[in-house]
């Protein structure tokens, strides 16, 4: 059965995805960026960005299984855009012309807005009907691959409260936030039910993968 | 210039130092046994409650640091004893008779009590003037040796809040606690001025060394 995963989901060592102080300018918030360093040392990081070079090994897999067997991506609203303003059309979310994704996007928003074909294949539609009817698009659009859930923090703890995701990568890093925006939390109770099934290690991130337990 | 050190901090994936619900028969509440099972894998954890076996290796590696150089032990009144009733005299602690300290430890308290001298060494003092002065007499206990500062999770971020510990070293992990204590939290804007300077992991637990930055 397909499954709906998160990837590459950066926190820091004291668990927060993102910093405090979040902006236009800031969007991962004061020192975010530093949680994401270590995807920019991967060569899968550095292709996404249309740059050369970067280091194979244990992160780079890790990126790599992040698109592996995905045929579409669910996102909530603020990782699609900034304010409301300029979030509204003609606003086509932060990746350009040619978005990385390559299929399409679900975005959750309270905003109906028509369905937008991007160059590479990425097609983002605009899901006003809650997370559950977004799943149901996705992986319908899927078509039998699995559906990644990108983020933020807000959509993923909607996601887990409600034990809709089947696995969850978390790449701890090596920095210290202090504030910000904390992935487990606002869970009622945590992501009960899930469990550690992978744990490695580079020096720049540590990988943990937990898989919903089946009941 | 002797250090307040930190050391084989257990923490789970979600950054609880304990489980929910602790009581006197689950003094690390529901769950919180788990964060501890690497330490009586190693050679030195197990040696440590008179056992023989365990592994060496980098686990072990890090359990041998947190008494090396250790000339005295701070730690809160609810790492040294349960419930007020039983923590008066003759309460002397978890550790039996002969408690695996083998220095002088000094618990903050708000209750005064006559000093206990335990076998092999160890001293209980029991401090009722604040944190900076267990700290200032620990040090001089410690006679230029570091002081190591135990716990429990509300007596580190007591330190962590007043900026006077120098290094930490957490261990992550693989466990889902969901619900318990965070260790990193009640920090009025986090543990400021720290910077991670070692980051490695066993499959049983990602080791992390914070240090202060200098100012």
């Amino acid at each position: 059965m397909a499954k709906l995963r998160v990837h590459n989901f950066a926190v820091s060592l004291d668990g927060y995805a993102a910093g405090p102080d979040q902006s236009l300018d800031d969007p991962l918030g004061v020192g975010g960026t530093a949680l994401h360093d270590w995807v920019f040392e991967t060569r899968s990081g550095r292709r996404m960005i249309g740059a050369d070079g970067g280091d194979l090994g244990l992160d780079d897999e890790f990126m790599a299984r992040g698109v592996a067997g995905i045929g579409a991506t669910i996102m909530g609203r603020n990782m699609f855009g900034p304010v409301r303003g300029a979030w509204d059309d003609p606003w086509t979310g932060w990746w350009g012309d040619e978005p990385p994704f390559h299929h399409p996007v679900f975005v959750i928003t309270h905003h109906a807005r028509a369905s937008v074909t991007m160059q590479g294949g990425t097609v983002f539609h605009f899901v006003t009907a809650g997370i559950e009817a977004a799943l149901e698009r996705a992986l319908e659009a899927a078509n039998g691959d699995d559906v990644r859930l990108g983020g933020g923090v807000a959509t993923i703890q909607q996601y887990l409260r409600a034990g809709l995701i089947d696995e969850m990568h978390v790449a701890i890093v090596p920095v210290v936030l202090g504030r910000g925006e904390r992935l487990f939390d606002h869970l009622d109770g945590g992501p009960d039910g899930y469990e550690c099934v992978e744990f490695v290690g580079s020096p720049r991130a540590a990988h943990v993968r937990l898989a919903r337990m089946r009941r």
